[in-house]
């Protein structure tokens, strides 16, 4: 047997997540059946982690084990042909035996993008959240900072407790801008459970001026849910990268 | 009665196009009842032409009048209030009770999009066709110069002959490219049914050499409709601008 890493994107907005779910459609389900239709195997398609309904994906990074023996090209064009349009595998390459897409993932890259002109735009409203007031992505910024570092997120975290920490690195939390389009991008060695969406919740009120900046860093540290914004729409969702 | 011009953005995918017909969900049905919903009026929405099923416009150009008497911007907000998501106004305006978004237009251009990369996008798979073999656009670009000009169009016609005249003038067919995104942009007094489509089909066997740049004059002046390609998807199709 043979291990496979493949890259792949999605329009999450037509799926129940990505892990399988009786009943539902889920990026898993067909992904797996794709190969099934390929090979002829039944495969685990092991994932750097699960995204939510509706959340998408530029860089979800699968394993899976096979027998079949076709160079990782071919594969590649192979499970594309078996796939619906809204997902597909951007790479495929063979890797040593014990790399595992989930337990060895480092740091993963989610992006939240905001547009926030007083028209929404027809073309992109699967892909971001439409605020029809103008943001200040400078008092964004500046409380962005407070969630940098080694913390307890479980403010941040839906359906607290539901794991056995809530500590998580953030190495990075950058608030960009270019025209009418505003996006966060936060790498941290994990995420809890709505994570990115209640940190961008929060942001979104910095930005309105709902909330002073300092509010980020005291909402950080009251470990409390309720202090912190709404969980922010799916749509502007993106599971950018994994690093190994 | 006054008369108001309106610039409208939207994502054909799931319109049967511009032109109310019974049974089917189109732009003009769901403009007209989101301005009945605001003003209690009902009103005919006057369009630079029709678009076609599955095509997008990021400025189609329509008048209404009304005697709805609050100001043009209050209006733009309202109606976009009660548009669906696919469909938004961008611009609204006062305009001279003489000006007809149809009958005034001069020039409209139109843009067809299309990604050549081996793996599809599942982002913008709605708004571009896919081509799995990469074009060669400095083929298409000569073949295009062709079409420029005052010419009988009726080889790029479909359902020929169904107006009084085929003859329109293209002042201009650029063919443009930015990674792995090439996109014509075709400017003309008016347009055939089905000319760009029928154009950017034969402009891609050129571009993916199953054709010489050569053949697409020769097409022209064939005047017949089954020497040129196949009519391209209606989903790399915008209505980008109209010009009074």
């Amino acid at each position: 047997m043979r291990n496979v890493k493949l890259t792949l994107s999605y329009d999450g907005t037509d799926f129940a997540g990505w892990q399988r779910q009786v009943g539902f459609r889920t990026v898993q389900q067909v992904f797996e059946e794709a190969v099934f239709a390929v090979t002829g195997e039944t495969v685990h398609a092991n994932a750097s982690g699960r995204t939510d309904a509706g959340v998408h994906a530029v860089g979800q990074v699968v394993n899976v084990r096979l027998g079949w023996d076709r160079p990782a090209p071919t594969l590649l064009r192979a499970i594309n042909a078996n796939l619906p349009v809204d997902v597909v595998v951007r790479l495929a390459e063979d890797v040593p035996d014990d790399f595992d897409a989930n337990r060895q993932a480092l740091w993963k890259l989610y992006r939240y993008v905001i547009h926030d002109e007083p028209v929404a735009d027809p073309f992109l409203r699967r892909f971001c959240m439409h605020s029809s007031w103008r943001l200040d992505e400078v008092a964004m910024a500046e409380g962005a900072k407070a969630l940098e570092g080694r913390h307890d997120f479980r403010s941040f975290e839906t359906n607290w407790p539901n794991r056995l920490s809530s500590v998580r690195q953030v190495r990075r939390l950058a608030v960009n801008r270019v025209g009418g389009y505003l996006w966060l991008d936060i790498e941290a060695d994990g995420f809890l459970y709505n994570m990115v969406r209640s940190i961008a919740g929060t942001l979104l009120n910095v930005g309105r001026g709902h909330w002073p900046p300092s509010s980020v860093g005291d909402i950080l540290h009251a470990q409390d849910r309720r202090q912190a914004g709404p969980t922010a729409p799916a749509r502007g969702l993106f599971l950018m990268r994994v690093r190994y």
